[in-house]
Parts: structure tokens; C-alpha cells; sequence
């Protein structure tokens, strides 16, 4: 089985994309992450988990029992955190590396580069085109069935 | 608006629980994770990615080209992997810690105990009793509708 019959469609933004609408594709489609794209390329994942990051003030990170004296409520902060701001905004500065596979690799090839970089997901590229991703879940959905 | 509200059904397993078994429940709800249990208490998430580190031998880790002179099939090495062994053997030796909420926490502090340990998912508690899990786009699509 090669990655292209496993890989499926996933949502994209590039660098530039509106911050808000990221989040709010996330949202909708109750995803863990969004593949980023840089001319075209995928560079990285925005994890749901670094917007929600995003949201919470620094002081409030380094101590959560000061989020109960936050007066402000959640829609003034998502208006704060995100309006104006790009996805390149969002993004940690510390990035793991992209787990990145080709169209023809086989589902042990994948699994290794996920295993590698400890990934929840893989690009799939068909030359320089972004063929779709492979999710470790659906990666194990594809191995426990029989073929 | 309080974590209980937000909280939703997630499959849970325990430490003992057959490794199979939870790989199976990974594949069939597509899931990034699990959440583990022990005596009761949530102690920790088994990533789907984690399962997937399981399946591949780690000389093939190391070097991902070899997954081609792999001479076994997927299917064999789920049997190879996971057969007869418990969710306890596959859980990785540096588990980061469980962001864990309470019923009465608010979006923000949700947001903020999420934020801090970088998170996916949040469990809540009501006392001792497991009351669901909070994911990060869960949150985001709480964040982002109008109350």
C-alpha cells in the first residue's frame, strides 16, 4: 500500500493567512492542526494547542490560578490574540521538523518517518505538489485492516 | 462558561488494557490519542503517533530508507508489535504531564493549565470521577461562538 492511496485531504493556509480564519477552521472542523504552506511548499504544522497558547496571556501561562482574575472574557481575548495578526504570527518558534513522505512510499516508510520525528502527521508531496496527509490514526486504521 | 460544559465523551483505556485493543479504538474513532487510566485516575494520553513508534523496529527509526528492505508486511508487524501486550508497555518512557482541569474551572483557565504544558487535550475532573476531555480545537470552536 503507497502513500497515495492513504493520504487524504487536510485544510491549508499559507504564512499569510488571517489568523482568525485559521483558527476558525480549526474550530469547525474540530482539528488537532493546519497544515502551513510556503510558496506552496508545506513548511509546518499550527497546532490547535499553540492558538489556544495564543490566547492566554504570559503571566497567565507561567501561573493558571491567575486566569480567575482575567476580566476579560474569551471573546475579548481571541479579539486581542488574533485580529490583525497571520498565521506566521501564531507559529512557536520552536517548530518540529515536518514529517514529509512522497506519493510513492510504502505505509512502513511512512510509519518509520512518523516514528522518527515523533509526528501525528505526514505530507504527502507528488513531486511539488501537496497530495494530502496522512494522520498516524488513519495510518493505523490502514494497517489494522485486512487487505 | 465552566469545563463542565465543554467536557466530551473520549474513549479512555487503562495501564492493563490489551495494546490491540487501543490501537483498534485509535484506528476506528480516528483519534489522536487516548486517555489512560490507572486505579481509576487519568494518568496520561497514548498518541496515536506513539502506537505508530511501536510498529516500526528501531534500526528502521534511525534510518527510514531501510523500511524498503523491510521483508514484513504492516499487518505482520502489528502482530509482531502489539500482540499480547499491554497499553502500559507501549507508553513512552518521557510522558509529558496530563493538563487536568475541574468541572468549575473557566474557559480561560482551561485555556491557560492547556497553554502552559502545551497540551492537545485537557481531562476534567468532578472530584475523583472522570467528567470527559477538552481538546484544544474543542475549546477554540467554545472561544470562537458567540454566547
Amino acid at each position: 500500500m503507497r502513500a497515495e492511496k492513504i493520504a487524504e485531504e487536510y485544510p491549508v493556509v499559507t504564512r499569510d493567512s488571517d489568523a482568525l480564519a485559521a483558527a476558525r477552521l480549526l474550530a469547525e472542523h474540530l482539528l488537532p492542526g493546519l497544515v502551513v504552506t510556503d510558496r506552496g511548499r508545506p513548511c509546518c504544522v499550527l497546532p490547535a494547542s499553540q492558538v489556544v497558547r495564543i490566547l492566554v496571556p504570559a503571566y497567565v501561562q507561567d501561573d493558571p490560578a491567575l486566569a480567575r482574575v482575567l476580566d476579560e472574557s474569551m471573546a475579548d481575548r481571541v479579539a486581542d490574540s488574533l485580529s490583525g495578526k497571520t498565521v506566521e504570527a501564531l507559529l512557536p518558534r520552536d517548530m518540529p521538523e515536518l514529517a514529509v513522505v512522497d506519493v510513492d512510499d510504502t505505509i512502513i516508510e511512512v510509519a518509520a518517518v512518523m516514528a522518527r520525528l515523533r509526528c501525528p502527521l505526514a505530507v504527502v508531496m507528488d513531486g511539488d505538489r501537496l497530495a494530502g496527509v496522512i494522520t498516524a490514526s488513519r495510518l493505523l486504521r490502514v494497517a489494522l485492516t485486512p487487505h
